[in-house]
């Protein structure tokens, strides 16, 4: 794979090559849907992966149906073009990267919600419908779409399968992966298919859907997916802890787990993001603790009334500072709107490198620790949001703009925290998946042999190897 | 594949070859993990599916570990011959039958449980594990493993991968696979690997894992697994009711779908079901409905007995002729066991073929009427169970011993109810696998291009062609 040496914009080439594919694209494609300009592509040619390198793609598509995105598929076959699919661009790995001789093809034009079906409990979606905008339109019938990615206000459904997405409601719940039922998907060869079911169960065949789901576009690329979906869940009870170290909020992690009780939501943010929010939106956020843990349960009745006091109790013997079941749903409100806006409002500070490792619950206190130790000695800022609950981090490396130095320590340290996760028996990629920042990750992660079955089976679905070459493995 | 007209034994080849792979398979095992003698071999060599075909396999290997497992499988790469992996055999597709020129593996011998860790909650497991055995350990520790298959006394936890197993509960809780975290396999290439995670969430590359499940053997041989556990969970209510048909009974289950609460629990059994377990064991059970629906649901405290008052609402607005939450938990558990001993109790009036159709819930009364036609037309006794409330219908075709006709009937009856589901939007297994009896269903099911993407995976995990041939897909 081609790649620019460092994030940025270079010229696509204008080779009669990459003529003739935009003429073959405009021929199967209807008006307004082929995207050439070059201020447009660039757009388009990647996500939010900070440093992960890129090139203006030859073209961007924006088809509006399956058979669309097909014949694009077909053309990018004929002519041996990469091709790039693209949700709404929040990816944090650089899966949806571009390289120069490549088609980007962006579901944005796909965003229809086909069908929701409230007593089979699933609904039929284009792969650009917004995470946001689908578990509205399910909820007004009663019905709940759990996956809630901090990115669920743009971050499109077609992305979340691409990548697994997981979010808050995981630690009950479960990722997207979980909610996957069936998929329409354009193959690496050019055929449009169905995978998967509609039935509760099934097991006619190997689960493809689940092996689709997570392959970043390397395997097809999804064009249409049935979700399942539950019934709405009873009110959650929010119950809020500060703590005066990071490390005693992991310990209260450890001990919620060790209580038996399942919140719906365990989510850590220290003073960097508490204090990074409340600077942008002025919430009136309390930012003198040092990290603050937000949970939530979801048990009907007076069981969720123990939950709440089950989690309340692990915080105070854990070491919190105050722990409270909270009383007030604004103030609970704008807590967890701080958990979501902490990225956005971390990036106004200069680049944001996000890590997303995950580790054992009990290896959560100590992770905490060495990204703590890892920053003091690389001299670089590490805010940390995480979905404490899976142990599941996101240290945030930032770095002043255009500041070199800074951005070599914060490589050195994104480095050193994935070797002390696997070290600790996690993985480096949570939910955000692999793209390019993690590839090194993935190796260090995986035995050769498994490296070699994915490569193998990349090269069974993919034998053209025109699906997003370079990303997870080469 | 060679394959015998029908179920019957047939003396294994005693070629040169055979005595040649036997030799190899003697220097890896240790003593006693050889089975050569005819009359052991027969017994390992099928399944419990009526009619599927089998020969003897040229040899029974009873690895005591992985490695040993690995040895078997490169013994096999070089002599070119099939590997048919095996569990307690209580399979219902034909999955583990065995051609003359293959080794079955058997896992017997691999039977322990090798961690329970009760604070990340998995357990990691030998395959040869019976399900029963470890939900009972897991229990001590106030742990959880859901999946319980009606074979759960018999069947082992790596049979359940292989076939993704599901069982009563799975209505609420998911199957086999929704529990699987990683798997530790000998690859088609004979290499040992593990895939998957222990830790909560993980993307680092395809789901592997989640590929295996469900794959019958023929993408690996998994020698390991690590399951999720759940917190121990609320004593369970039960909601029984009596319909005097079928289809009013299949009524009240698209009812309690529609009510918004989810049991625990939702099982039909039909009266012919009833009378088989009642006349060999006695239970006392009232077989005068034409069908019973027994439901569980098990929300903590007064949110559980309000929804024991829906499903018995359900019933009763169904028309069910008596529909009570059962005060008596010895009645609960014999009815429940009654569901368990169906199936043997049916075996005892003679050759059993076994139904698993999956449908959606709103198709679940038609399907039910269809049946009843089905059987009356081709004048076959079928009885009926079913996950009612995942739209599993477990069609039970039973013909008296030695009777041509009647089989030919009854395989004309299946292939008509597989027909019929597939038409109401169905699958042709819900949770027994295709091994040889769905092979057609499979290809009905689904489209040609997604069954050359079965055979692409096939040869990139599997070049030499030697797990499990002839199951699945060819």
């Amino acid at each position: 794979m081609t790649t620019t040496a460092s994030r940025g914009p270079r010229t696509a080439p204008h080779s009669g090559r990459a003529d003739q594919v935009r003429r073959a694209l405009a021929a199967v494609l209807p008006e307004g849907a082929l995207v050439t300009a070059a201020a447009s592509v660039e757009r388009y040619s990647h996500d939010e992966a900070e440093w992960a390198p890129y090139e203006p793609a030859l073209a961007v598509a924006r088809p509006r149906t399956s058979e669309q995105v097909q014949a694009v598929v077909r053309v990018c076959l004929e002519h041996g073009v990469p091709v790039v699919p693209r949700g709404a661009g929040t990816g944090l790995s650089g899966g949806a990267n571009a390289t120069a001789d490549s088609v980007v093809v962006s579901f944005e034009a796909m965003d229809a919600i086909l069908a929701v079906d409230p007593l089979e409990r699933y609904a039929v979606v284009q792969p650009g419908v917004v995470n946001d905008r689908l578990r509205a339109v399910v909820a007004e019938q009663g019905l709940w779409y759990p996956p809630d990615p901090a990115s669920s206000p743009w971050s499109t459904i077609g992305g979340n399968v691409a990548t697994n997405a997981g979010g808050v409601c995981c630690v009950k719940y479960g990722v997207t992966g979980d909610y996957v039922l069936a998929l329409q998907v354009v193959t690496g060869t050019g055929e449009l298919v169905r995978v998967g079911r509609r039935t509760a169960k099934g097991v006619a065949g190997y689960d493809l859907a689940a092996l689709l789901v997570g392959s970043e576009g390397t395997l097809g690329l999804v064009t249409e997916i049935t979700v399942r979906l539950r019934p709405a869940r009873p009110p959650e009870q929010t119950v809020v802890g500060f703590f005066s170290s990071l490390v005693a909020a992991g310990e209260a992690v450890t001990a919620v787990t060790r209580s038996g009780v399942t919140p719906s939501a365990l989510e850590l943010l220290d003073r960097h993001c508490l204090r990074a929010v409340d600077d942008w939106k002025h919430l009136g956020l309390e930012a003198n603790a040092a990290a603050i843990l937000l949970a939530r349960v979801d048990a009907p009745g007076a069981a969720g009334d123990l939950e709440a006091d089950v989690l309340r109790d692990c915080f105070t013997a854990a070491g919190a500072t105050w722990a409270a079941r909270s009383e007030d749903p604004d103030e609970a409100d704008a807590l967890f709107a701080a958990r979501r806006l902490a990225y956005p409002a971390l990036e106004r500070l200069g680049p944001v490198l996000t890590e997303d490792v995950c580790v054992p619950i009990v290896a959560v206190p100590a992770m905490l620790a060495t990204i703590e130790e890892v920053a003091a000695r690389h001299d670089v800022l590490i805010a940390n949001i995480a979905h404490a609950g899976d142990g599941n981090l996101h240290p945030l490396l930032v770095t002043p703009p255009g500041d070199d130095g800074a951005r070599r320590r914060a490589q050195d340290a994104f480095a050193e925290i994935i070797a002390a996760a696997l070290a600790a028996g996690g993985t480096v990629t949570g939910e955000h998946g692999v793209g390019l920042l993690k590839r090194n990750g993935l190796l260090a992660e995986l035995d050769p042999a498994v490296v070699a079955m994915h490569q193998a089976l990349r090269r069974a679905l993919d034998p053209a190897g025109i699906l997003n070459p370079g990303k997870v493995v080469a």
